[in-house]
């Protein structure tokens, strides 16, 4: 384990800095004979792609995943799917300025503190660019779980919140909108709030709600790989992710068992489903529910006071081209992370059927 | 992986059920050399024991730990340490009504669906009696980071909240409580309201907060297996939790940048802490600070509706001995949990440093 | 990974040293719904066990192994089978000769060297007695397998070799003679050679042969888990082992290609079988044939030289009780090895069948 | 575990096949701030290089490494490696007569059964072209353990054999003659009967030992993870390994325990070293020294008989480029390997060190 990998039988492992010649990955154990929807792929990469609206960072990347291996003739091969990603426009010296300085709330001080060494351009391997290779495995994996549906959607931009629950919302808004709020109206009050912020230099935190219908039964590994606790890891390796909570979540806590039991009906599906899909660490069926939350970016286009590797007080300017508000861009994160872990515990569950 | 390993050089695997001989597990890549104090692992087991105090089950075990291998003369041999937990007083009698039966919010159903047999007493394997083993390898743990404080308290019961800072609180009160609650007014309020709560035969949900503090700088693996993801599958892991949120967590999501950035002071220190001590996957040296929300306990002294294992519906009895709210039993599981983590990711750690 | 555990989807993990309360071990990720054939599993350690003949070792031991978790009703549950197995004759006292002695290739000096303490009483965790807890799992695992045979034979005994190929013998002989040849003839001759080497207080080597028939194609995990790669790693884990072969091993180096290939029939079966069933690290549906070469066992019933811990010259004196040959109670250990790599396998292959 | 990956501190993912875009691969928790030679890298690289010599396959190419990530000013970052090798000379069309063939002792027939479909060009993944990815690695681990001497060279093509122990020979002799072997007289009667072999449209096998200096005392992880096994694992990994055995291997079957112990001197070292420096699974601080049978290569240049993929017979051709003899060109594999094991297991052994 040195960190770079996640999944046990279809396993993930990326490399790749914000601003070096390339990211890329190697996705190892994906079934063989998939016929491979590029088209899909492509896509799931441009909901992620800087640029793609007004309000997100506005450097450019076609984001075009190349596979160098793993796939004859249209089809996954068995073997493992070597991709990269290049870099197009880094603009390293963008960052000359923070060579010797530690931004606050970004990454630059603990990665000098465990390495001794850190790529500052861009924030290096630290960089929420990295998820580029998440999202092109993320969107093979939907392409195994074909009969299941993984959709995001941004719930809340700082204090503008989605309050109706998800099966009375309309995903087909999702895409309609810049922020990926399957509120329309809200949507655009989310937007005009993210634009209104950035022209502050300032940024702000969010949330994206996750569903996940029509997956198997008897996922998910106890008593330490459940399919919660794997869901969890998964959604806090992404970067900015502070939270995650399932079903009734930290609401949850202040109601009676009376009040919180799902009933289980003839068939298996329950009255409520407080629990979010997954009891005892296993899904039950019902649609899997869970919160991820967002903190504020931490780039801001305003002078900050902090240290540099001299350890002195120093100002660092705002520059560099970045997200004031990472959830738009982030649901597609969420769903290609979905996708990987479920996967895996797919193929684990199949794995021990005689 | 089969789910019932944690960790990678600091690896714990658990075995048994709530009514089978017994419980165990194994502790390998534990450092040679440690001299164990034996009662300070009794001293955790005895914090999660059925049977403390009135407000929880009155199950009676004595959670006598045995090793068996890797101690030698008092210190630990780098061998794997091998060690059991006798049930003793486990009443399967009790479950005969729910052989048959799927209690609702248990994982009855879920073991059923997955492996399509299941050890109906006690919950077998999904009890949370499996978590004595977890605190077993806690507690070791801790003395390996034995500069560390990892101190975990019930912030919240219900709608009953510790509203205070962490470090405006006596930590020396947690254990001077039923609930393990360091403000012990609420704690007295908190304990009453369970009492009220278990008279009505229902149960309450709650949030533990845990502080660690004195943590090496460094710890954690991006962009995997970062310390926070880590965690968060640790607590996940749990039962009964359902959220786990670091720092500012999920009302950060409401503050802005400029707000939520934690200014970095000459040391290394920040002058506030929304990152709750980790940045980028990784320790920051300020104190790790994180909250994990409980539902409440399925387990109900009250007639609910269900279905059978031939699929009609049925009335399940409350019966069995259990807690009203699992939070006061959860604090040492919590510890362990993260002791266990934070072990690991500091052997990790250590392991690179040429 | 910390030493103690093999296996991915089957997973067992082991504890225990020769003189401590007893060892154990955990079966993790066993397919749920096996009856167990407890008996069968007992006539593996039976046939492992010290004392069985009058040419091996003398300890007492029932070796009955105690199952403490994983199985109800006597069918697995697919949840961890945890187990242990007393130590009962372990006289302790016999080693105290050795406290501060590291005997000539023995592991006591690298066992100090490497975690600067060590449990000398009988080897501690670096005797073979740890191995039993490895017939346990194998016996499971066989019974996972029940389509292929699994059959290990002695074929040499120091200079003494079985000379026909495996297919002109008859395996129901292997069990009719305590060295476990399957020709009874030689059997004969290999044991009276080693009573005559046990006489002069010697030792011997030997080299078992592993048959395994009927076994799927398609199992390994090129590029690094291949079969043969899995099963090398395994049998080199065994106490003693140095070099195993699989087919034509060291004497099909000098072959010439076209005398080496194996040309393949309709059907898919081989006129030769120089790859030993292996080929690119899959199993090709041929039998799986190896050999391993097991090094005389370094106690030996005479004064040898060494040093102490005190780095001081010292005559180490041939106490305790021993093998003079250690292949006829090895065969049921890589009988075992070899059921736990290809169970292993075998669930991984099917994982990845859509 | 889908097989693309060793080691588990110091980690190789590999991805790629022999007529693909390019091969590549990602080390993961190489230690941070090492200055990589660059030329070094290239070096082992050369030596494994197709065209360096007569004897050799005559594909060109030019095999440069691109690394892509994980170095930042010549030194490493702790961050993975990312690295692609493109493939320059496939000429794939080459292998159009064995679409639809399974060519004799070659992969063909097995990954079609295990996969159900392969890229059938050069082999595909199942090529020796992967190796290239190895050496990449291995070169990269030769510098983390740069007191530490790994060579390896042939010590048989055929019958014909280096009879003198390792320890007369003279290594700069190695890189003095295209077998690789050190006593350079037999070395060039070898390189004859290599093209001998060869102009007959044939192949031979070989023996390469590897020789292993100066590493230290306590490296390996029992009872699983032994060193040996782990080398053991490590060289059956690679393409045409038949087997592998330590210090008296094979040969020492036949000693005496009294012929065959090491006693060990004042200082840890023994007088002799049967045990092949590695004892209970952990290195003794002695040379470690193995040997690694290699099978003649598959590809011949003749007509041979096997089946096609409708299940009839047919004639294979013998066509393409390729080499009549493994062992040269494999030297700097098994180096690459022993180099990622000992690497990985040293880093392992640091971690326990408090």
């Amino acid at each position: 384990m040195a960190g770079s990998s996640i999944g046990t039988i279809f396993k993930l492992t990326t490399f790749g800095e914000s601003h070096g010649v390339a990211l890329g990955g190697v996705i190892d154990g994906c079934p063989a004979n998939i016929t491979l929807d590029i088209d899909a792929i492509q896509y799931e990469l441009d909901r992620r792609r800087p640029g793609q609206s007004s309000i997100v960072t506005q450097r450019k990347e076609s984001d075009e995943v190349q596979f160098l291996s793993g796939i004859f003739e249209g089809r996954t091969t068995g073997t493992p799917i070597g991709f990269i990603i290049k870099n197009e426009d880094s603009k390293s010296k963008d960052y000359d300025h923070v060579k010797d300085v530690f931004r606050p709330s970004h990454a630059d001080y603990v990665y000098q503190e465990k390495y001794n060494i850190r790529d500052y351009r861009g924030g290096g391997r630290s960089s929420a660019r990295e998820t580029v290779c998440r999202v092109v495995a993320g969107a093979i994996a939907k392409q195994i779980l074909k009969e299941c549906s993984i959709r995001a959607y941004v719930s809340s931009v700082g204090a503008l919140k989605v309050t109706k629950p998800y099966n009375e919302l309309d995903f087909d808004n999702i895409e309609k909108n810049a922020v990926r709020c399957p509120d329309l109206e809200l949507g655009k009050e989310m937007e005009n709030y993210i634009k209104e912020v950035r022209k502050q230099g300032d940024s702000i935190g969010g949330i994206i709600t996750c569903v996940i219908q029509n997956i198997p039964k008897g996922l998910g590994e106890p008593v330490f790989d459940k399919l919660d606790a794997e869901l969890a890891k998964a959604m806090l390796s992404i970067n900015a992710v502070k939270g995650i909570s399932f079903g009734s979540g930290f609401e949850g806590t202040e109601l009676l068992g009376s009040q919180h039991n799902d009933i289980i009906l003839p068939g298996g599906n329950t009255v409520t489903n407080y629990a979010g899909g997954i009891v005892g660490g296993i899904s039950n069926g019902m649609d899997i529910v869970f919160k991820v939350a967002f903190k504020p970016v931490a780039t801001l286009m305003r002078d900050q006071e902090s240290i540099n590797t001299s350890n002195e007080v120093v100002v660092v300017q705002g520059k560099g081209r970045h997200d004031a508000c990472v959830v738009p861009r982030a649901v597609p994160i969420v769903e290609a992370m979905a996708a990987i872990v479920l996967t895996d515990m797919f193929l684990l569950q199949q794995s021990r059927k005689l």
